[in-house]
């Protein structure tokens, strides 16, 4: 018996720079061009981004390679990712390629998965345009496609190495996703601080209006809390999965209306189901909930569950979470706004199915 | 205009085990239950491997859920890929998963990527069954499936936690794959120490025999040199370009065969093309290139393109090297036997495309 020990040696410490403005779209290109010199660059985007005419903002008439998805969770498969590659391969881009990502959640996820695994490995820089990817899925390196079964079942950590948002962007996003979108920052607000809570309660006015000047703020503290979080914990090891706040039942929800509810539509609801297992298990009242529903409800969106979603299939498919472990993953809760519940060093708790099932009983 | 910086922390240093014995397969289940306790365990292998009765052997009557994919590198591919995270997400597999790769180098390196990307990426155990893969694809991390135009379009690194390397496992391989698989030895005493080129070429009869100790040791020196290349650039961002020795033309002929060609086949023609590019550059003589292919000879495989493959879809197919900047990839040649050739501190180097069609061309 013979026998060698395999180093792997530290991966050194990176960061990247996240720029927030109004109407900064046409003068991304050349910041790309210094950061990034003659590298190719591939961009990945989406009709209707395209359409609004972000795209065309974005290159100003220069010839870039790029590939037009379709909107919508439906285009986050392995079919339409493995098209993308093939597209990347036949524009014969090297390990020097940067992707950029100019759009949702589903572009910037799926864009982030081709750049991770296009040549085993290649550079991102991901330009949010909408309310969602802008709050969250733009930072902190998650990227992922879904399986037939289950959202992002397939995926890896890739950071970005750029993030360039743009808050007029938001101007010609339909009314439903800005407000499905809105909900991450709900979340951020109440998971790491109640101040920011009490202004998106008070700005509710000019939030919805797309005032770009609060939009700023708004992003800058998504990205601030965002940033904070995944620095301390990168790979979701702990901390981070505070971050899942309102998703395990959320993404679930999501997962059965076959994606018929939009993302922050879906974790809407899983707030208020963490909500109500806070009240269950003594961590938070009637009060505490109403107020987060009155917030939710004023910004559009519905807190119960959509009468034809099978509640035994939510069950199962929570089952499925990727966070489980023995088939039943632990909750992220509260202990008052602004402050995640902690056990036993734990950001992730146990919360026993019949009490999960008996809040979706009543949901 | 507001900006943030995001800090990615470094990735800690790991390393992993390689064992190397003579009918280990059997003691090697105890060995990963008590490595990874209760974690549920996911076997990928291949049916004729499974066949062979080594399936058998690991697992020894215990439960355990398992992916047999049809042998040959036409299954390294996505959808491949996506019934085994699916089989997978249907078992219930959570975070702490770990998968068992026991086969060649496609099991190998489809495990590998699906581990990488399940759940954003869980551990795998490599159990090495070829040639090839005990010479080569086990360690280093390298993982990766097949796009439609290319080998290993999509993959990423993600290293083993352990290996087993059982080499009485080569007994039930067939006589082409044994032979083939060795070119990777062949490839490692070239770049890394002529006196493992010396032991080759005078331990012919015992190799080609399987004699057991004899294996033992050429999987030792094996591991022994990849260890120490990988260990210095685990993401080949220099010097682990060295082992692509005989590959950007050998992956070339691979894909350009459609897959009739096994790799290490292919990898032998791609060494002889190597050396003729070093006699055509000044950097090695007739000689020397005799010498290597008269041990690659002696193990029976081919040292020239076969008449049906196309020389000009085999330049086509170079210029989509992972390799490739600008459209023509580096090569790494040798100055002797044990050493590469080095050109300002670079471990591939420029060769221009008409030297290599010209090669080409006599090959």
């Amino acid at each position: 018996m013979k026998e060698l020990t395999v180093k792997v040696p530290a991966e050194k410490a990176s960061e990247y720079r996240i720029e927030i403005g109004t109407d900064i779209l046409s003068s991304v290109w050349p910041k790309i061009e210094s950061q990034f010199g003659k590298a190719g660059k591939f961009i990945i985007t989406d009709a209707n981004v395209a359409k609004a005419g972000q795209l065309d903002k974005l290159v100003s008439g220069r010839n870039v390679s790029s590939y037009v998805i379709s909107p919508g969770e439906t285009s986050k498969n392995m079919n339409i990712l493995v098209m993308i590659i093939e597209a990347m391969e036949n524009a014969y881009l090297g390990r020097d390629t940067v992707v950029i990502a100019l759009g949702g959640g589903v572009v910037g996820d799926i864009a982030g998965f081709a750049a991770a695994v296009f040549k085993r490995g290649v550079r991102v820089v991901q330009i949010p345009t909408t309310t969602l990817a802008q709050a969250d899925s733009a930072i902190g390196g998650k990227t992922g496609v879904d399986s037939s079964l289950s959202k992002n079942a397939f995926g890896v950590f890739w950071h970005p190495s750029a993030v360039y948002i743009d808050v007029a962007t938001l101007k010609t996003l339909d009314d439903r996703q800005y407000r499905a979108g809105l909900v991450e920052s709900v979340k951020h607000a109440l998971i790491a601080d109640e101040k920011y809570f009490e202004f998106l309660e008070s700005k509710l006015d000019a939030i919805l209006h797309r005032q770009a000047d609060v939009m700023e703020q708004v992003a800058y503290q998504n990205c601030r809390i965002k940033a904070q979080v995944v620095e301390a914990d990168p790979t979701e090891k702990n901390q981070r999965r505070m971050l899942n706040y309102g998703h395990t039942i959320g993404h679930a929800v999501e997962s059965a209306s076959g994606f018929e509810l939009l993302h922050g539509e879906a974790v809407a609801i899983g707030i208020v189901a963490a909500g109500m297992i806070e009240i269950e298990m003594g961590l938070g009242d009637d009060k505490r909930l109403a107020r987060i529903k009155k917030l939710l409800t004023a910004l559009g969106l519905a807190v119960t569950i959509p009468a034809k979603i099978s509640k035994s299939e939510l069950a199962d498919i929570i089952k499925r979470d990727k966070k489980a472990i023995n088939k039943w993953p632990r909750f992220v809760l509260i202990d008052t706004i602004g402050r995640v519940h902690r056990r036993e060093g734990q950001w992730a708790v146990e919360v026993k199915q019949d009490v999960v099932e008996n809040v979706l009983g009543k949901l």
